[in-house]
């Protein structure tokens, strides 16, 4: 068999340097990865050209929705990648978090894009930010896609997850993608592209695939290209120093090394839950993907007083691990990826032994189920002990990418938060403690290290997704070591893909440009209510001025009679006097309440529901006697994708509502949030 | 004189390279700057122990309260620096610029702290993620202080701006600074950093001075220090790509080469009021700082069939600008920096001469007032006119960092769109137009290649702060040739200097480490109503579970004819059975407002209003019968400081509210802002 790369629209192998790929398990051999030598600007410029263009056309909506569509057509496959996956030496448990981890990375992604970003080919992100006095220059900022393509440069350990998780955001930003995975284990990427390219969802050229080198590719990128690493910090710090992309300053994210750390806090004792959580969760992370995983706990932190509870009942565990073919029924942990890696763990145990002695030695006395020790790239657990970990940096910054971590004791909390320091910059720090005066010190004290934290209690294990899993919604990447990079984070990632421009200009043209209304802006209106207008028929910048009410005492009366809400400001002539408004007003919620009494049109209509009210200011108090008038405006509107069980086909409208006094001056500002009938499916 | 280094608590000199710095406009001696040449390791230490831990131990509120009174103390100084920015070639007009828009830029990121920014040491960014079914493990980011220094390697052109722009951010972050001005004019630096220190506002050490050479500082920088450069590509290239730099992912901004362009769009003649403002703004840019501003506009892309009408004009106004000594009445353009910069200055614009044509030249016939052509680094405004831009780079990339800008006409708006991109790269990007269309064409199209884009027109031309002026509320940087860095752009830019940490736990974890409640911790109550406690008697996750009240048809038709709102979901029973919600069901705001009946406690006390909702969403409907019951819950507080004219000493509480049904089904859940009294003013 022949691993093949997706370029330029075709599966084509090269003719370069050749790599010959074996089963991790048995030493079959699986086939061979043929290197291409040229045409690497040929695919970028495909990418930029092709499928760019294609990509950018479409809302961030229509994007999440093929994302979603993709992601459910790979999981009616995803026993196909289960099969091949197990030649990588995972179990089914570790692909699982490989292929339906990344499966569910596209999901969540297309929900966060469809719920928390518009409906527009763009960004808009923050307020509008007044910059002159007279309100009429605005400013605003937006994003826009990268007119280039992302090339990603992935590890061999999470050949799906690993490229899944990255191209989701690049593609939803409107950008297309070259990956190019780990060559060890590039077989089952290239069998998800494969799927990929068959299910014809995204635009042609979207995604293509490079297996094997990526020979002068790096040389061809420019200025609107991205690059993302992961990988080892040697050559992670090559690539992100290149000439080009230094001198283009091509964004590069980095995913590198990095000695995450777990801490049993001093509160925590044998016989408390958190104890035996601490233990199994040491012991989950160090045998998943045979410990090759990123975030995996390297150095155990604990109390020096427990150092032989925590020894034992670690050891113990570790030691009931059954290992061998991951199809065989009752193994727990698989083979390293090959022979090679597991010959890099060895070289790196070599170095840990300086001023740490092996408690657990996973080179002997060890049994590979159904396979025998000769085959395959089997190694078992292997814990050290290090004797004085405060002035010894070989724990904090030797990384064996395999099954071994490292148990360091502390004394006294600062003790702890010196030694989670010393890995100068982690993915990712756990805690497990009952007490949250120890979850507070320890996480507000070395949170600057790392890029993901979690407190594990009693309170929360059962539903923990465990130290090791990174998160769609939740930034991963850490400072220092790990590399400086930051992926996922719901929207902040697919960001990274786009470009940021701050926007000037009167509001009328701000609206213009980004598709909502901005204080200020040239309104429109018509002699039609707004409330008997389709999605569709209604304008952004589209308003209404209403009549007038006068707020009489009667009103504060009968309003608080009806709500039941006697507070003093409205009722008590001597404290309301005496008060911060020195008078008695109108309730803030009569205000509002009248506000909609005004602009409402009650008959039966397109406007199906207000479900709810943001950024609500009351600005100036309203006095009996003042007279209040409301203009509503169309703000900003969501298209909404029909749902099979959805009444009505719908959008969002968001309105502008300024309630103003006999003055002009504004009273109350906020927006609502209406469902609006469609007339179109389409 | 002896120009000096403030490092390490004292000011000094060195025993390295001696620069002798003269006056731009007269050659006058001003002084030596005699590099250091050891101690750098020492430099950062003092900053990372002596500063550091003082200012992490401030809130941002603090923090931001000692920029506002430096920057006040600096605005009382200014006319110090102004006497020294004129021997910078600088005129009166640029000095302001300089001085007071980076003093400015101190009391704009102080009220931005402030504002948007909660009264703790470190950040809560976004919401709480839900990461499980039952919500026992929540996610949430956060930022903490880097532990490290900021080291800040600024430009020649503002020696004042360049510094406080930068350092503002940092230290509001809780991280000190190391400057490192443009050694040719870092006299005017240092005689503010000299205020600074005097001032003794900031905790020892926040600033430190390094003029002249940074001998070997960078190799001695480590995994939680911070580095940002403006200046040459080249150099600025070279630092990025420092081993010590990438080895420890250090965070590296640039800002760099810029050939900002600004497009007359098709729609405007010569008779239109934009036509005026882009030949007074195209002018204005060449000549302020005597066009030696990296955001200044070197490239102006005009429709063809306007290219005699703008040359005519620009060259008249151009030949207009009295140039020479800035102290002397009338002159409007100093001198460049130095008669080293007008050679770097002259070879550019011998660069640009393949295919461009020298329409203005600004090196001949022009008289520099009240010294004499023969002193100074004077230099008048020079104008190409490049005949086939879209097949020439060079005005594209050759930038000359003075009085020199090209004219490149553009056939049809999609050639405007090329040759704006053609610089691949740009800080800033304008547009003057009367049209809507053009704007928002020209802006989604370009906005890939830039950091901040202008649209000027009549309406904001008045009170628009120009084409090349960061603001401090938004972005200033931009992609590729530009640096690809972002500064300033409000919280964004302190940001920069702290570490975003995701956090995951249990939700009473979450509040205990934010001081934010967070929805499903636990919360706490005795029989003292909230509302007659004082802000500093109110805790975090502080509850009171209202009285219910069952919703009647009497109160719907009591609300709607109080309010006015009869809309067809509370009142026509034929409709509502056919709408949405199959049923009459009782106002949105008559929901809130009955909460707030139930949760309000009338009588006078430290709450003194409610001024605003955020949030509001409407969950369930309510309908005849239902009975509702409110949860009330201290979420977050804000101490505010106290302002002279203020009638109370307060602070913000913000609650979460949630309001349930008799199925324990929440109907709505949302946060108000109350502004409550404190007892002490301290």
């Amino acid at each position: 068999m022949k691993i093949q790369s997706y370029v330029a629209g075709q599966w084509c192998s090269g003719d370069g340097r050749e790599d010959t790929l074996v089963n991790s398990v048995n030493d079959e051999f699986i086939g061979n990865v043929v290197s291409l030598t040229s045409g690497f600007d040929q695919f970028l410029n495909y990418g930029r050209e092709v499928a760019g263009p294609q990509l950018r056309q479409l809302t961030i909506h229509e994007r999440a929705e093929k994302i979603k569509l993709l992601a459910k057509y790979l999981l009616d496959r995803k026993e196909e990648f289960y099969r091949i996956s197990y030649m990588t030496g995972a179990t089914r448990a570790d692909s699982w978090v490989d292929i339906e981890g990344g499966i569910v990375t596209m999901f969540s992604y297309s929900g966060i894009a469809r719920r928390e970003l518009n409906n527009d080919t763009f960004i808009v992100e923050g307020a509008t930010e007044q910059l002159s006095k007279e309100g009429t220059f605005v400013g605003q900022h937006i994003l826009t896609s990268k007119e280039g393509v992302s090339v990603h440069i992935n590890a061999f350990n999470f050949p799906v997850w690993g490229m899944l998780e990255k191209i989701t955001p690049s593609l939803i930003a409107g950008v297309p993608v070259i990956v190019k995975p780990g060559t060890v284990t590039c077989y089952l990427t290239e069998a998800v592209v494969k799927a990929i390219v068959e299910s014809e969802i995204l635009p042609e050229g979207s995604v293509q695939l490079i297996c094997g080198s990526v020979g002068d590719l790096l040389d061809h990128l420019t200025e609107q290209d991205v690059v993302t690493f992961t990988g080892s910090a040697a050559t992670g710090q090559k690539l992100k120093a290149h000439p080009n992309i230094i001198a283009k300053s091509i964004p590069f994210t980095m995913e590198a090394d990095s000695l995450n750390c777990s801490i049993l806090a001093p509160d925590v004792t044998p016989d408390d839950v958190e104890f035996d959580l601490y233990i199994k969760e040491v012991a989950r992370e160090m045998t998943v993907k045979a410990g090759q995983k990123c975030t995996a706990i390297r150095r155990a932190i604990i109390p020096v007083t427990l150092t032989d509870a925590v020894s034992e009942a670690l050891i113990k565990r570790l030691k009931g691990t059954v290992i061998g073919d991951p199809q065989k029924d009752g193994v727990r942990m698989g083979a390293l990826v090959g022979k090679h890696q597991r010959d890099d763990v060895l070289a790196a145990v070599e170095q840990l032994k300086q001023g740490s002695e092996i408690i657990l030695n996973g080179l002997e006395n060890f049994q590979s189920v159904g396979v025998g020790n000769s085959k395959g790239a089997f190694m078992a657990p292997t814990l050290f002990h290090c004797q004085n970990p405060l002035n010894n940096s070989i724990p904090h910054t030797i990384e064996a990418f395999g099954p071994v971590s490292t148990l360091m004791a502390y004394d006294g909390i600062d003790q702890a938060i010196t030694l989670a320091k010393m890995g100068r910059g982690s993915l990712t720090g756990s805690i497990f403690t009952k007490s949250q005066e120890h979850a507070r010190e320890l996480i507000l004290n070395t949170a600057s290290h790392h890029g993901r934290m979690l407190v594990i209690d009693q309170a929360c294990a059962k539903e923990s997704t465990g130290h090791g899993s990174p998160l769609a919604s939740l930034v991963h990447g850490g400072p220092g070591r790990a590399g400086g990079g930051e992926e996922l984070g719901g929207v902040r990632a697919i960001k990274h893909y786009m470009q940021r421009s701050a926007i000037q200009g009167s509001p009328t043209s701000l609206m213009a440009i980004t598709n909502q209304y901005v204080r200020g802006a040239k309104t429109t209106s018509d002699r039609v209510h707004p409330f008997r207008k389709y999605f569709e028929e209604l304008a952004i910048g589209e308003s209404l001025t209403t009549h007038r009410r006068t707020v009489t005492e009667a009103d504060i009366v009968n309003f608080g009679c009806l709500s039941g809400d006697h507070f003093y400001a409205h009722f008590d002539e001597i404290a309301a006097k005496d008060s911060f408004f020195e008078k008695r007003v109108a309730h803030g919620y009569f205000v509002i309440s009248a506000a909609a009494g005004m602009f409402v049109d009650p008959g039966q209509g397109p406007v199906i529901a207000n479900y709810g009210i943001d950024n609500l200011r009351f600005v100036e108090p309203v006095g009996i006697g003042d007279t209040i008038q409301v203009k509503l405006t169309v703000k900003r509107k969501i298209k909404k994708s029909k749902k099979p069980d959805d009444k009505y086909v719908t959008g969002v409208v968001v309105w502008d509502v300024e309630v103003i006094n006999q003055n002009n001056e504004a009273v109350a500002i906020y927006d609502i949030l209406t469902l609006v009938e469609r007339q179109n499916e389409a």
